[in-house]
């Protein structure tokens, strides 16, 4: 019996469609799952009259692989990939390659493939997006980790992944961690992007006191246009979907958001790195604050606003979201471009950005017409600084922006939040702004913890104190550079 | 000669000041210094005619202390405050105690309280706040650690702090990191207020076209208000302050805003604890995009936006202004308020709020009338579930509303930034509903990622699956309780 391309460790959800997908593509694949009985149920459910072979130990499962072997990780990220690259690392030889397709955080990666590394094996971290039925028909794939393990995996990952106009939705991201970490943003800006279509949900039901049905029919018309994707595209089925009693099923889900960390640690990782990723916080935060249902229940019957409802054209005020979202959706991605391109300075990573965009184009769940603008872009300019800066972006977000100032101000007025779209313009008004009010909080800075001060009129990198007081002790009353 | 009754080490600006401090209030400090010049330019200078004494060793200092010896620490955090542990632990005896009283991350402090513990000594870490003139003339003083020790550090801590009524600033927060969390939390309050003073003051200049005297004459007025504050009251005479040509001094300083890090971790905790602490961390990332000069000089070169300035009434936009700093700075409040208490759920902590409050009235960086409103709603309700559910600051927040809302939406027609104002009115829009969007947000993810999700008529705790698209596996196409 011929051995196998590669084996897969995990058989929920994600790991089962992988496995389909791969056999599809006339991969063979030995698969092993630590609950036996799920293994089984799959080799005699989905995976009958496959190729596909179970094994009942993990050193079964190696010694059904051919060399060098290639064993793919889709448990729980955390302790358990640790746990089993531990068992790998005794059973496999060197050159064999261990890969984590799990939502793993990016520095584990880099941990990971440092260790894997030093017992002579090679490591891959990849992020793998498009869900369950990404990861059936072809999801996105950003694998990133050792080099030299690349080609070996290659041709697997890129015949399973989704393809975009004969290209396909997987390149070479960078090495340890850089896969998982701009899978770690994808997922970010995912939150963003779902956090900005329950705003405008939220306007079109308390502002214009649409149902679902004349909702469906807005992400319908919105799906055909620029803001085209995935996540609009599932939004206007929800929007259909009934309940068995007939009515909208979408009103009988609670209001509750959960989330599973990644879109959290983009968060963290930007405020490490001193890059306003305001809009993804926003998402990240709404959702927390959606999760503290009972406490603001309890507040509802307490804090009072204005109504709601909002007068006038709606035709107009429906148009004028669209242009909301489609602003608020480009900042959200340029600040995870700005994100990305702080965490290559930082980890030494070389990030082909035109690469990132076509691999986020196809298969994931931010899919959309949109990135194929991004990649576009980055043709037209490799060393392209800033998204916003990219001439078709500049027309287009000023094309928008009235209509978003717009939107956010009557949101503000009828006290509808929509945190997402109001931070990504008090950024874009920052960002194209040459003169910013810190300079009053470099003087407050000055004023009450002597942290000194650049002046507009002197060389970057001379900084100066003054003793605003009159009452400040020698240590630091005089002018002074920091040392 | 008689013993010492506290060492200090680290003669940087608050280290010095703080010795002075001890010595006026009739202690004997023993210093040391690692630069010992540093030290003796002090004892010859500053410390002149006092009984401060120098110590030119770390066995020489522990030499001179009274037991159980008491070893304050004002070095910076990091690696320079395990380097000097590890050397006093091997110079101190069973029941001494070492004080870390530098701005150390809480986590740390959790560590290094267990690890001094476990060398059979005592540890204390303190958020130290009020800058170079708090700490000389009364600080405010945030103390955590082993509970045993702070019967022996209460009479020096009291003493020095800063006096509210007669109150000190100074009581016993919580073990091992709450002095430290809590001090986090103040410094990323202050980030706030810092931020939403830049915001007002942007409002005026660029909106109203205000030049610094009169922001001077509105800021001289806020700080009789409700505003009233240590920092209304140095933002008042920094817009006063003249460069040496008569002009004002603000306008010659560069608008890149620099930070220290206690921001970023609290907003780092709120990210990792699940509460939305928005108004601090768009705070935070408006230091970060600050200091992206360079871009932005780029930037405003190719980005237009609306003309900022602000027509009508500007006594009346002066007024909603007030109103509006006013309303967030409550959210802000509130939200630091809601991360502690989500802290003291996770590391076990007693926190007394209103004896916080009491800390933060005098001595600190944020002190202002407005904390005497907090903990009067404290001694009102100690179990008071969240500030805005005090009917004091219902009322305030209600009556403030309006004004909030007007500031906002013209700032966003006008296209002046202002992150925290938006995104605390956000917020509050938010905690104030009972019904979020996230309902389609959790059908989303049920649709994209088999997430499951709880319904509004059926009890918490039982989670449902749709298969949405009639194509999802067997996997997860049937209704289940999550496991």
């Amino acid at each position: 019996m011929a051995k196998a391309d590669i084996g897969l460790i995990g058989l929920a959800v994600m790991g089962q469609n992988l496995v389909l997908n791969m056999n599809d593509h006339g991969f063979t694949v030995a698969v092993f799952n630590r609950t036996l009985s799920t293994m089984d149920e799959f080799l005699a459910g989905g995976a009958k009259g496959t190729r596909i072979r179970g094994a009942r130990s993990l050193p079964e499962l190696v010694a059904l692989l051919k060399k060098p072997r290639r064993v793919m990780l889709l448990v729980q990220a955390g302790s358990a990939v640790d746990a089993f690259i531990g068992q790998l690392v005794l059973l496999l030889e060197k050159g064999d390659i261990i890969i984590d397709g799990g939502n793993s955080n990016y520095s584990d990666t880099i941990r990971r493939t440092a260790e894997v590394e030093a017992a002579g094996l090679l490591y891959i971290g990849t992020g793998v997006s498009g869900g369950e039925e990404g990861a059936r028909l072809g999801p996105s794939i950003m694998p990133g980790g050792s080099p030299a393990a690349w080609r070996h995996v290659k041709p697997i990952f890129q015949a399973i992944a989704a393809k975009v106009g004969g290209e396909p939705c997987c390149d070479w991201v960078g090495e340890n961690g850089a896969g998982h970490y701009v899978k770690m943003v994808h997922n970010g800006i995912e939150y963003g992007d779902m956090q900005l279509i329950c705003e405008a949900y939220h306007l079109l039901r308390d502002g214009l006191g649409m149902e679902a049905p004349q909702m469906h029919a807005v992400f319908a018309r919105w799906n055909r246009g620029k803001l085209g994707s995935y996540l609009i595209e599932i939004t206007r089925d929800i929007l259909a979907a009934r309940d068995e009693d007939g009515g909208p099923l979408v009103d009988r889900i609670l209001d509750t958001a959960e989330q599973k960390g990644t879109g959290k640690w983009a968060g963290i990782s930007s405020l490490e790195m001193g890059i306003p990723l305001t809009m993804i916080v926003e998402a990240v935060h709404g959702r927390a604050l959606s999760a503290l249902k009972d406490e603001r229940t309890a507040a509802s019957r307490v804090l009072a606003g204005p109504s709601p409802r909002i007068g006038g054209d709606r035709q107009a005020v429906v148009a004028d979201l669209e242009e909301a979202v489609y602003a608020a959706k480009l900042i959200s991605y340029t600040q995870g471009y700005m994100l990305m391109a702080a965490a290559a300075r930082e980890f030494g990573w070389r990030l082909n950005y035109g690469g990132i965009a076509l691999m986020w184009r196809g298969g994931c769940i931010i899919r959309s017409v949109f990135l194929g603008k991004i990649k576009a872009a980055f043709d037209r300019n490799p060393q392209l600084a800033n998204l916003l800066l990219d001439p078709y972006f500049t027309k287009q977000i000023d094309a928008a922006q009235a209509a978003w100032r717009r939107v956010v101000a009557r949101a503000v007025q009828k006290g509808i939040p929509v945190p997402a779209m109001a931070s990504g313009l008090a950024f874009f008004d920052g960002y194209r702004r040459e003169s910013l009010p810190a300079n009053l909080l470099q003087a407050q800075r000055d004023y009450f913890g002597a942290h000194t001060y650049q002046r507009v009129d002197r060389p970057r990198g001379e900084y100066f104190h003054t003793n605003w007081t009159g009452r400040g002790g020698s240590v630091t009353s005089t002018v002074w550079k920091k040392g």
